[in-house]
């Protein structure tokens, strides 16, 4: 019993590593994980008959003599499907072990008005295109989500969903019965699925303590402490938008107070800053905003300016907090950072005390935009870096046939399910 | 070797067990540890002939039938040299397994340029005293200490003592030194250190995130994240106190900046507030501002709003950040929160998010003035709760014996070191 216990966590901790790095000789997963390499031989060989890793021949080593063997993830052959909700787009993706995005459907959201029904309608239409197109003989392991907005942990229901106006609904639940693949579907803010994401594969690889801001209409966070994220007792934690920076002379936030940092440096704060019409909104006025000083027009570098010196009072409180490694600027920040980081700086050196300013790396998301969607696809991974072969094992093909951990295969029917095309 | 690592372990956290609860059966911890009852009794053996823990009779079970056994540190047997440099004050104390404040010493300190030097020579000719106090066969089991500055993590050097001007002294290592116990003294910032005793003692029992807040003459914070101290990259996270506020009509911070969350709150700011003269500092100047207040005084408790207010922006920031179970305000907040309480609640309701405002609870310390020194306390046991048998073993007893894990003892003078009296 404890023997299969630690047998389940090896291999999940081999296939983890895997996923994270593309590539790793037995040599180096024996050293990561403190294994021996005839046990890491045995583990990969487990992993290769359920169809989740493969072993070769690295393409260049730049090595004269016989290379040794690479163990890499099966990314084509395992995948889950991941879903975003964001301000401006719903997103669904079949996203391969490994984390690489492989089929993507992308349709655009009005700001307002949409009701769930709606939302999981075209979400869950898009997953059943995307799970048919997938190759014969291919597994879908897990499912994850992206929304933008307060999530409950555990069941997926978004507490709080404010440019929606959703409160209390059953997002989760309802996208995983309308998918209708027996799967379940875990929901996660889309800034602290960012901030993951970029923890494990952008530009904070390597970081303990790192904050993600991740900017749409207002400005959500992500926070790592110590490799985890920090979630709070409720996993309500990280709302670094709603830091009140400007208290007295504040602007109206959409959470009803005045002065938090999103209202200072949101969308609308930029657009307003660079005398833009009132009903001018979205990426492509804000990305206007930005080519506008790139080509030195000096109100809207003006713009960028103001926004920054807010963003920069944020961003040293949070500094003197959290003693981070490394700062990075997501979603529209990703845009908007590059022209107002000189007033990110001065605010930095002005306000953050001398030694925790020693170390700390100011960076643009290196995921872009598909930060919060490979966050979500790493929530759809957590079942099946936790017990690869159990899943697998239980897992459906492809073509409606279900996998047995060894690489055999039975054929069995299942009821319900839409059949494997001609 | 495996096995004597496992058993170590167990008793490390037998005892951890026992220190942090005072009194536990040997079922409560058969159950806490996941382990079967023989192997506690083999533990609590093995702990009881190294001579700290005992088994007895519980005073008052309040049931009939004979009581089983209780588990208790022997906290005048085992103790800890605790040190807290405050801004006002210097504490020695020697503290019992368990966390029980046995005897102390205290000095006043004056507000500014007191250097490394005149510091240790006091704390160290404490330390000596206490020591000789102890009664005979006591242990020494370790030595910790708190300073109101920013620690490097690992060595005790003082990296920033805003209050005495210190940069870079290296006050763990030169107070070891002059104690002559040949045991290190591990460092630690007061709040970081008040926070893991109200956690761990005080008023933020059972949460796993927490906030403290410190006021002394500025305010520090210690700030607990899924039950673990937040250091950040360096060690030098958790500065509440340098949160900007007030970012363009602030008062000077002694940071260098302006509106920090400590120039609007600290000592300084009540007492301005309060219209006291400007040459009135410390620590009863603050509670007369507070006994005026509550005994009816205007413009006494207008100053206590005042404060309130901005120190509720501060703690709505926090509550955002952090979804804490609990905020704590000691130090001098202990005194100042209540004639506070009411604008600090009114911002909460103003600039938390809903589900985020669900759970959290405010508090004052239930520790006091003591939670630096019983944190100090902590830093100092952590070496004997990792290694029970091996510390005690070395450990050199009151009357200047060497005790033997298993309870025999060996003369063993020490060369060096002063005797034992007479």
């Amino acid at each position: 019993m404890v023997q299969e216990e630690i047998r389940r966590r090896n291999l999940g901790a081999l296939l983890r590593h895997v996923h994270l790095d593309g590539s790793l000789s037995r040599a180096a997963l024996a050293e990561r994980m403190g294994l021996n390499r005839s046990t890491i031989m045995a583990l990969t060989a487990e992993l290769t008959a359920a169809g989740s890793v493969r072993e070769e021949v690295p393409t260049d080593t730049g090595r004269a003599g016989r290379p040794s063997l690479v163990v890499r993830p099966e990314s084509t052959r395992v995948y889950v499907l991941a879903f975003d909700v964001a301000v401006d787009w719903l997103v669904a993706a079949r996203v391969g072990l490994g984390g690489v995005v492989l089929d993507r459907r992308w349709a655009a959201r009005p700001r307002a008005g949409a009701d769930l029904d709606r939302v999981v309608e075209v979400l869950a239409g898009f997953g059943r295109q995307l799970h048919d197109a997938a190759p014969p003989g291919s597994v879908c392991a897990g499912v994850g989500a992206s929304y933008c907005g307060m999530i409950r942990p555990g069941d997926g229901m978004v507490r709080f969903g404010p440019d929606m106006g959703w409160v209390d609904q059953a997002f989760g639940a309802e996208l995983g019965h309308r998918l209708g693949l027996g799967l379940p579907v875990p929901v996660g803010n889309e800034a602290h699925l960012g901030a993951v994401a970029e923890h494990q594969r952008g530009a904070g690889v390597g970081f303990q303590n790192l904050i993600y801001l991740h900017g749409d209409v207002g400005v959500g966070g992500g926070i790592i402490v110590g490799g985890k994220l920090l979630d709070g007792e409720g996993g309500y934690g990280c709302e670094l938008g709603h830091m009140v920076v400007n208290p007295y002379a504040g602007r109206p936030c959409g959470c009803g107070s005045h002065g938090c940092l999103e209202a200072e440096v949101g969308e609308r704060a930029l657009l307003d800053a660079a005398g833009r019409p009132a009903d001018l909104i979205g990426r492509d006025a804000l990305r206007a905003v930005v080519g506008d000083a790139d080509r030195g027009d000096v109100s809207a570098q003006d713009a960028l300016h103001r926004i920054g010196d807010w963003l920069g009072i944020g961003v040293a409180n949070l500094i003197n907090l959290f003693n981070p490694g490394v700062v990075i600027f997501g979603g529209m920040l990703r845009d908007v950072y590059p022209g107002a980081a000189e007033p990110v700086r001065a605010r930095i050196a002005r306000h953050v005390l001398p030694v925790a300013k020693e170390r700390v790396r100011l960076r643009t998301s290196a995921l872009g935009d598909d930060a919060t969607l490979v966050g979500a696809a790493e929530l759809g991974f957590s079942r099946l870096l936790a017990d690869p072969l159990g899943v697998l094992a239980g897992a459906e093909t492809r073509d409606g046939r279900r996998r047995r951990a060894g690489g055999r295969r039975v054929t069995r029917p299942v009821a319900g399910r839409p059949g494997p095309p001609a």
